[in-house]
């Protein structure tokens, strides 16, 4: 591995302003600007083909997803998920320098999608390339799914993936993104909870009215505050009804696994600059919410005038979108029937649900074989063990995958990335050394019966 | 008053020139941009001058107050009181010609402030100058008060009255709006309703974060959520301690004028494109509510993400514009305390009260001569009598001049003004008509003992 090693250092800046480079593309999905989607998608298809893998581009009813491969006739297989797609960059006026303008401060590369997924995409492409280039033999036949709808709920994906089960069939997989915790212990997740996200909308006049007439005229606005309200209570429980009813307890070696996982509830209240948690959790109960607990988050709102000053207006239309985390065995289709139950039990129909994207909960076992090679990859590189977290509080299309190919997400960020906020960055040591890590997993898988 | 009559009808399209003029003077109070209002301040104060009114810009902490007098020695005096701001024009996506280009389609004069209120301000300042330019005595002194504050909450406009008492006492006042009803009658109102209009605001995490975390990070926009729904219950009773305690029946007087006011719940179903009022009323509820219920209306809220496709953040901060409609003898101090006790008690310490303003109720009794004034003008003028609404739902700085002099509102505007929304109009025929009324009005205040 040497040799590899070597050759990954030697091309650092190469790398670097590769990165830079594909970070100036700004692929935000939910903008639905194809143009520049499609120029993303024939980026990294071309990186990919540069790298020594065969590349393909495949048109969807979306934008296209990339796939490469690299088939040497061994024995078993490894997967690579990735997305080249990136979150939008609102509020821009946030960001200390422009977010498609990537920028490097105190060793940390400033970008949108830097750590999600960019700055990962790349490392595992260059990964591959240091065993071609350096003429060493691969002992895993290499694939990669890389797609451009991640950020937007992926709805291209399970098509894609149930037309092209063989090509995908792996042995272990890599899924997008992780790194550094506080403390600097890498982490790797072992599954995603699910992701319902709907956007509400409502029209109850059909011109925004002169607050005047609040006296006669419904307000779409506080039709919504309504509908939002019976959604949720002050304690955080969900109160559409049978919301939980499939919500499992965590198994026993799950269980064992959470015990010995540390947190750092302290670090959490310092960085998110927060006094107590939801339900002024403790530590436990902290645990407990992160790996096994759905949520109900608002994620955006907006009716009538929100710049300066006090503009008196009945506004004509509300809008709000809510993500619903869920966890394993909570299915997308039958919460959003019972979201939909509930709204109009309790008088809303008119709170229309205008659209809604998702996928389920899915999980790696936490004793599959494939863990430990990433386990003996990172102390190999890192000098330590990773710490395991049995399933990861985002979401993303894992479940496509749970039958065909166990994933474990590992990446090279750290705890101060801050993906989907601004000032996204990874740290440049780590995204070295997570090149490195992969040439290790490679290496490592090989070895493995 | 032929001559007066004739002179008007001559000037026409000089008067019609300056309205548009005016209008394409973007003075919108609430963006802040001083350069424009005061602009605007001066070029009102030119007209004047130019009318044969003594002009004066007066400075305030805020945008300048613009007072015009024609003193002639007669021992009454009428005021009028307009305004020379007008609303945001947001959204400026609904507008079927800009905001601030005044354009003429269907005998509508369409632009920003066409209705509220530069068409009413220049009328009257035309029927003057009738008078001065065909050399017919003016019956009556004549004052004028416009300001350029009064859609953002008149807050310079309490002192400015104060320190000028004697110049505004007056026998009578013209009020800045009115119009045609959709039937066409001419409504005159009597009062206003008060207003307190506040913008609620708060922060829960240092930044927004990944919606993931919402299992353990409190939400500002859930904060918001419950803290609004604890203001209104879904029958529109305001859930404050105490709201209501100032809340007086209307008098027997009042009562029966309000028994002989004609009301169109159809055509406000109609065009409002609505069902039903709020609360299923019936018309006689909706009398009842459109005089002497107090409101809280939503006029925006804002939090998190509100562009396109599905952003998975958990906002930083939440905003809401709220304003309540006040009746008489619910005072704006006393509500405000109300309010923040209200929110403390129920557990929303954390909701601040970044701002607010607002005026108290105010009204001039039915039976007061001067109503009868307007009453005979209208007649004279339209050809039937006015409508009189012993109060308007809306709101301005009224309550100032209650002791100094009893004021009526009428103005140029009709049922489908749209005053505060997009495509505000003035109608051109009853615009110039108003100019005429207003002659009228002078002329028969000269005439009453």
């Amino acid at each position: 591995m040497d040799e590899i090693y070597q050759f990954l250092e030697n091309n650092q800046q190469t790398i670097l302003s590769q990165l830079i480079e594909f970070l100036r593309l700004p692929s935000v999905a939910a903008k639905g600007d194809n143009e520049i989607m499609e120029k993303t998608a024939a980026w990294v298809t071309d990186l990919l083909e540069k790298s020594g893998l065969k590349a393909q581009i495949h048109e969807t009813e979306g934008i296209p997803i990339v796939t490469g491969h690299l088939d040497v006739g061994a024995q078993k297989t490894l997967l690579y998920y990735d997305h080249f797609d990136v979150q939008p960059a609102e509020p821009l006026e946030l960001w200390e320098s422009p977010p498609f303008e990537p920028t490097i401060r105190n060793q940390r590369l400033f970008a949108r999608g830097a750590a999600d997924n960019k700055g990962d995409t790349l490392s595992r492409i260059w990964a591959v390339k240091a065993f071609v280039e350096t003429g060493t033999d691969l002992p895993v036949n290499i694939k990669f799914l890389i797609e451009g709808e991640e950020e937007a709920g992926s709805p291209n994906l399970p098509d894609f993936v149930k037309q092209n089960q063989d090509f995908l069939r792996a042995d272990g997989g890599i899924w997008e993104f992780g790194g550094a915790e506080s403390d600097g212990v890498q982490q790797a997740w072992l599954g995603l909870k699910g992701l319902l996200y709907v956007q509400l909308e409502t029209r109850k006049v059909g011109m925004d009215a002169h607050s005047a007439y609040a006296s006669f005229l419904p307000s779409a606005t506080w039709r919504m505050i309504w509908a939002l309200n019976s959604l949720k209570d002050e304690n955080e429980k969900v109160l559409i009804e049978g919301f939980y009813d499939d919500v499992q307890p965590l198994s026993d070696p799950e269980l064992e696994v959470i015990q010995n996982t540390e947190f750092f509830p302290d670090f959490l209240k310092e960085y998110y600059h927060i006094d107590t948690f939801v339900k002024n959790m403790d530590c436990q109960q902290l645990k407990n919410n992160f790996y096994n607990e759905p949520t109900c988050n608002i994620c955006g709102i907006g009716s009538g005038w929100q710049g300066p000053g006090g503009k008196t207006v009945l506004p004509a239309e509300a809008m709000a979108k809510v993500d619903f985390r869920l966890v394993k065995d909570q299915e997308i289709e039958d919460i959003l029937r019972k979201l939909r139950n509930h709204l109009d039990s309790k008088g809303f129909s008119d709170i229309k649900i205008a659209w809604y994207e998702g996928y389920r909960a899915a999980k790696t076992p936490v004793n599959h074989p494939f863990v430990d090679v990433v386990r003996k990859a990172t102390l190999a590189i890192h000098g330590h063990e990773p710490r395991i977290h049995i399933t990861n509080p985002g979401s993303g299309p894992l479940y496509l995958f749970e039958d065909i190919v166990p994933m474990v997400s590992i990446g090279c960020d750290d705890f101060d990335s801050r993906a989907h906020s601004p000032n996204e960055s990874v740290p440049l040591s780590l995204f070295f050394l997570d090149i490195k890590r992969q040439t290790k997993i490679i290496d490592e898988m090989g070895r493995t019966n």
